[in-house]
């Protein structure tokens, strides 16, 4: 064999892998977003059928005969095409434990999960998904000791969303926030609160929303001629290549900044999918380099964009046409402060920025235990009440409103949600890093919000998984990973709304 | 070799390609519908890839050896699983005579065609466009001859949408049609035109008419929860199995007329893959026989169902109260009559009854004489402008409403056209024949269909692909096809409308 040789096996493998997470992608995006009921069954078998497919082609062994060829052979290979095996040999090792058998059969539950988690939910019926979940976790500690049979298998969960995250980091990072968001959470909660009962009694029709939706993104620079917008019970952002991806939101009739929000923050995973550079397209490094990073792109536009005053006035003009009646004698200021009210609540998705990461720590906890044993599944529901009572002082009155709230687990995102924090802790390091040289607030009250996109794309999205996380952001802030960006954030922001001293 | 491992291999493969044509449909339905602008390119990678994986699997030498062992031993299938195997046999043959690059090249010579065709149509650019015209009819005549080096062409074009149709049998079927139609359309143009002014001039917002459409396949008895609905430039149905059945139409908000016959002609199309008998699902049985007995179950509801008075008086109601300041004063019988005006149009797809046989002879015509070689490409323009001046009377404007207009050369649908002309007329017959037993207008009237869906499944649509489209016609009209029945319709419907002696 030689070099070029097995250049062209890898990529040949590669392009056939793509195509083939392309077209699964796209029929899981249907399954949530237009298919009909009972299309699950079908699609289930196709999907089957082709991560069966895909299974082949990523343990072939000619493939890992030339990428092993290639690995040996380093210092001939330019650096993105080192990085390129490496991730690759890395992924590889993961999947290639795992007998296909358990590997189609997992394909096939997560496709069956979807549809019995909707359902339970719609019922509230924890013990309708029960099985489902018990299943999913079980697996995953499976693969996870196929994997790395020495390991705690949640250390190896969550280092597969984020390269390196151990339960200690975690551990620590979580105690950094509790220490600072409780006692400011206290503080907040003592004052009177903020009236946003002005946005409620009324409709907002899904069709006046649908054009707010296409606003908004344009706002944060979406091209659309690239990123479509779908509708789903729990909004997601999928992405088959740079010049496809796809956003989506959920419309609530009786208040519109949950869907804004949502088509902010899956916006602001679109904009990293679509800005890595031209020439990683194609290859594995193209796209979003970990499930964290990620998340610091949405909830930067989300949160240090869409919830600043700035953006508020901007955008505000354009809602109250849209909602001439609903939001009528309203003013921008009152709306700056309904979006950044903060207030214990049931529904993680639709948390303030204060309390959000207490949500994610109770899915941290729980995942932590199901791993370990230490927490059986017909527990959940009483240990994820438990928990809220405990950290955000709130009685959850049904299941629906509780632990079958996400979609994750269904997903097989087991060992995400701890991604959330860190990403918006993330996203508060680059805010004050970026605003060394650029006019954050400035730009967003210009309505040209390319500063801050451009500086994004300059630091995080063109890289694409060129480096590991950790690589990445210390290039990119100057410095390593600190949360306390986020909590001084937090405390700055939250005890000027409120008035704290 | 046994008989159960033939059967073994061969069942699998079957469903190795219903799962790769089911990804390969998602993707072009997504393309068609939702998928953004510049998604094209990377959709074409990954159909690519998938269509030759799907000639792969259809020309794996295991299979055929399969299927030649079973042939071999017909008397040990049941009549189902010789059917199967005899339909496989007969399109493989046409498959495996293609070269592999080429079937891979005209894949992804479609994929593109369709973007290109939108562009051509959108600015009226018929040079644009000829350059995939001519591959496309270029690929189909090489691929026919590949097939049956020794027929004509076009004639294994026809007998690939409908067993057994020659030029010959389809020169005779529409000359009695012209000699019927051609004179009656004068008759009817010499009297005064129905009024269906009262239908413009107004706006009947997208949003009402998508919940006009949920009726509609409502009572044409569409089950819902396994068939979606999408939006399209140009509307068509799609089938991944029998449980997951897509129609598509375009909302012009100027007209509700249009999408309404979109939807019920999309919806007979859905009906007929929903009801394929349960037992031939995941076989090659499985759905419509052919094009011509398709078009013949979406233009019976279209036309027989859709367009008898009886329909529109139970529909107008729910119409009238969905578009009040629209409609308002107006009566069902006045509605009857607009949907029913007969007048020489540009458009095929909004076409009436009379003469839309006239818009299929056109483009019959046109493909017989590019597959002969006796029309070029670039005469397309004044050919078409020419026989629409000949058969209607009608001068075309622009390409944009002449050659332009439908999306089948670019979707590969050549020899097509006139399944739409034969299936009406199979639909007639299938009418005469029904109300021999059914009463077909009461059943309307009373607004529960199932006595006519239950004789179209009863003697139609359960039957799959299990006899050629002639014999299916056959056993369920009690004699041969007759071109007459249409004929005679059309004579009695329009001479009661215009009052003809």
């Amino acid at each position: 064999m030689t070099i070029q040789e097995a250049k062209t096996v890898f990529r040949d493998h590669v392009a056939q892998l793509k195509a083939l997470h392309h077209a699964m992608g796209m029929l899981s995006f249907d399954g949530a977003t237009t298919a009909p009921e009972e299309s699950a069954e079908g699609r289930g078998r196709t999907l089957a059928y082709l991560s069966g497919c895909a299974y082949r082609a990523e343990t072939d062994p000619a493939l890992m005969e030339a990428a092993k060829y290639l690995e040996a052979r380093k210092e001939a290979l330019s650096a993105p095409e080192r990085r390129e095996i490496e991730l690759f040999l890395r992924e590889n090792e993961y999947t290639a434990a795992i007998p296909q058998a358990e590997y189609v059969g997992y394909a096939e539950l997560l496709n069956r999960a979807d549809a019995v988690w909707h359902r339970a939910k719609l019922d509230s019926d924890f013990a309708g998904f029960a099985p489902i979940i018990r299943d999913i976790f079980a697996a995953n500690v499976r693969f996870a000791k196929y994997y790395k049979p020495d390991q705690a298998p949640y250390d190896t969960q969550l280092s597969r969303y984020e390269r390196g995250l151990t339960m200690e980091r975690t551990d620590a990072f979580f105690g950094a926030l509790k220490e600072r968001i409780v006692p400011l959470l206290k503080k907040v909660m003592a004052k009177p609160q903020i009236d946003d009962s002005f946005i409620w009694g009324k409709v907002y029709p899904t069709e006046v929303q649908r054009r707010f939706t296409d606003y908004l993104l344009q706002v944060i620079t979406v091209d659309r001629k690239r990123c479509g917008v779908g509708e789903t019970e729990h909004p997601f952002t999928t992405f088959f290549n740079k010049k496809d991806v796809r956003v989506t939101t959920h419309y609530h009739e009786e208040n519109p900044v949950y869907s804004m929000y949502s088509v902010i923050h899956e916006g602001g995973h679109a904009l990293y999918e679509l800005h890595s550079a031209d020439e990683l397209e194609g290859t594995l490094l193209s796209g979003g380099v970990s499930m964290s990073v990620h998340e610091s792109q949405s909830r930067f536009m989300e949160n240090y964009v869409g919830r600043s005053r700035a953006f508020i006035e901007l955008i505000f003009p354009r809602m109250q046409e849209l909602f001439p009646e609903q939001l009528a004698g309203v003013t921008a200021e009152q709306m700056y402060l309904a979006v950044n009210k903060a207030e214990p609540s049931l529904i993680r998705t639709e948390a303030d920025e204060l309390t959000y990461a207490l949500h994610v720590l109770v899915r941290y906890e729980i995942e932590k235990g199901l791993f370990d044993g230490s927490i059986a599944v017909e527990e959940l529901p009483r240990i994820w009440n438990a928990k809220y009572r405990e950290y955000l002082g709130i009685e959850v009155p049904d299941d629906r409103r509780g632990v079958l709230q996400d979609s994750h687990w269904s997903g097989g995102n087991v060992g995400y949600f701890p991604s959330y924090a860190l990403g918006s802790a993330y996203g508060a390091q680059m805010l004050a890093k970026m605003k060394e040289c650029v006019d954050v607030d400035g730009a967003i009250r210009s309505g040209d919000l390319r500063p801050i996109t451009g500086w994004l794309e300059e630091h995080i999205w063109k890289y694409g998984k060129l480096y590991d996380p950790m690589e990445l952001l210390e290039r990119a802030l100057g410095e390593p990973f600190d949360p306390k960006y986020f909590t001084d954030y937090l405390e700055e922001k939250f005890s000027r709304i409120y008035g704290l001293d």
